[in-house]
């Protein structure tokens, strides 16, 4: 990627009180990076209001609402109390889709102590003003507290037949009850909007096994999206040292954690021997050595024409977005973006103004957005 | 990839007539350099003989004998005249199925002048003492002269069948002949193994189409290998400034060059606005940058277990080896090998005895071998 000092120039020029970057040059778009809003602690989640405005969640356990542009100083009230513990804290969020009739705002976030916690999903319904959530009500238990803070997934998607997949982790000490149906660690959950199980989900009526259970064998999810050529539902996961997938999410599949793995243990030990098993899936995408990846979405928007059905991706570790180029079901091509500027990446959208918006994973994190720049 | 200083002590105590390396730390294996034979003039394509012995074709017009893992100085006699100017020269090498037989061994070289070339395919049968081809007949020659010595195209592979694949080029500045059925500019060519046309080629009853052709749209090919998984046929072509391409070869279909490429051209203007098009075929994979691809194999050996089904590529412009993993008919993942030695890489071989050939393309060039280091 190429970083044109021309950028310089149209700082000077550019928007009242949004801080400009110079213009990237990349394969099928130039673009530049304008910071939305800065100062939150450790953004990791946002979600699009039908008026432009945003909410964001902040790790450290707050609610924002960013109101045409600017971040009211006043975090949403409302919320249950969270546990903020190492990665756990106020983590993912979504709206319903009939968010205009209803305001249900749903939010996935660490509950309990530091040593017994685990995911929780939730739901309250946004005031007019967006100044707080009001009846908010518990929806979903991961049924294992664990005694850390690592590893609780935490991202939601809501499907076609109203239906929301939450992403999971297994609690990094817990990696074997990956493979254990009889508890959450390590899985995607299907809910109704209303937290009850949807008869269709497939193990509702298996003995010993969790009935919110859609797939299992996964080490920490935290990205998810759907494929808009497809339909087909893609998820990423952090391996251990490599390792890290994207797999494509089919209900009552194993995806292998911690049986088979292309990564290796932390130091440097095998987590196992294999890296295919019969019943177990083989990812679409893995990544050795790990970039970290956090958020992805497919981008839907007209502003940046050539990126139509292009997956991006957050990376933390990897401190860049990358993008994709998705043929179908499979993945044709790899792009690294904004290299250079060292941002750990936590969450991705595809806003509905055909831009991209990053979440920064900082003490100061920002919104950032990618603003096609035409040669 | 990291570099072991323990291959300098295994150096010293090494084989006696081969320079080795470093010991190379990949993701999954880990290897030495040995250097087979050097002092080749532009190595182009090498095949294994059925006694460990080796031939490999000098661009410069030579076909060169390695015996016993020696170098010997006297080319094989017997080649027919071959142009040698720019890209063109002696290229493409493959043995008959039957070379046990029949001692057939097959070569493409280009043919002309320098102002009125083609590509052509002859065989001859290799004398016992491996000094001569015998017997030397013409196959096929492409049936339009170009005026420039660049995109011959080259490879041969014989398919399950025992009709054989010839890839061939544009010739650079007569792409748009490439969308053009009535000449063999930009195709692959399938011919019986004396030449003839195949029964059941896609275009053998099309009017005003060349029976050859098996598939179209192509800028120039220099790799193409049979997928072990799948069965399916591979091969990458060079795209302009960015675009090469990985693609799934099927008969009859078209390949989309010049309609639709991911690259621009050299001085950066387009080459088309389109990257898709009904009617043509999407890569399995593409490079922005280019890497200029040059030769591929799956690897089948059992020397690296953990390589077993992955697709090695070998770069000229990007001097390396890539790796692929391949899951059926995707690429999952991809590894840069030898990119530190800077060595722009001609041809790529998995060898009869599980080890991997490289061919490098230079004035001094070496056929090199990938020694795997059981840690």
């Amino acid at each position: 990627m190429r970083v044109a000092a021309a950028g310089l120039a149209l700082a000077v020029l550019g928007g009242p009180a949004m801080a400009q970057d110079t213009i990237h040059e990349t394969e099928q778009a130039d673009f530049r990076v304008e910071t939305v809003a800065t100062g939150l602690e450790f953004p990791w989640s946002m979600a699009f209001l039908p008026d432009g405005d945003m909410l964001v969640t902040e790790r450290e356990g707050r609610l924002r609402y960013i109101d045409d542009g600017a971040l009211r100083e006043a975090p949403v009230e409302g919320l249950p109390d969270i546990l903020v513990d190492n990665q756990g804290g106020l983590l993912g969020l979504a709206l319903h889709p009939d968010f205009e009739e209803n305001r249900w705002v749903y939010f996935s976030f660490a509950e309990g102590t530091s040593r017994a916690n685990h995911t929780a999903l939730a739901r309250g319904r946004l005031s007019e003003d967006g100044s707080a959530l009001e009846g908010v009500e518990p929806l979903f238990r991961v049924n294992f507290d664990k005694q850390r803070g690592y590893h609780f997934g935490g991202r939601i998607l809501f499907l076609d037949d109203g239906t929301l997949l939450l992403t999971l982790g297994e609690g990094a000490q817990y990696f074997q009850e990956a493979q254990n149906l009889d508890n959450h660690l390590g899985t995607i959950v299907r809910l109704n909007d209303d937290g009850s199980v949807p008869f269709d989900n497939p193990y509702v009526s298996a003995d010993g096994a969790q009935p919110e259970i859609w797939s299992y064998g996964h080490r920490n999810v935290q990205g998810i999206a759907r494929n808009p050529q497809t339909g087909a539902i893609w998820a990423h996961e952090h391996g251990p040292r490599g390792g890290d997938e994207i797999n494509d999410i089919r209900p009552g599949l194993n995806y292998g954690w911690p049986a088979i793995t292309y990564g290796i243990n932390y130091n440097g030990t095998p987590v196992s021997d294999a890296r295919a098993a019969e019943g177990m899936e083989q990812p679409l995408w893995y990544w050795v050595p790990s970039i970290a990846p956090s958020g992805m979405a497919f981008y839907e928007g007209t502003a940046f024409a050539e990126w139509q059905g292009d997956l991006f991706v957050g990376a933390l570790a990897g401190s860049m977005l990358v993008r994709y180029e998705v043929e179908g079901d499979r993945i044709i091509s790899e792009e690294e973006l904004l290299t250079e500027r060292g941002d750990r990446i936590r969450d991705v959208q595809s806003g509905p103004d055909g831009h991209i918006y990053l979440l920064t994973d900082d003490l100061e994190g920002s919104v950032l957005r990618l603003d096609p720049v035409i040669p």
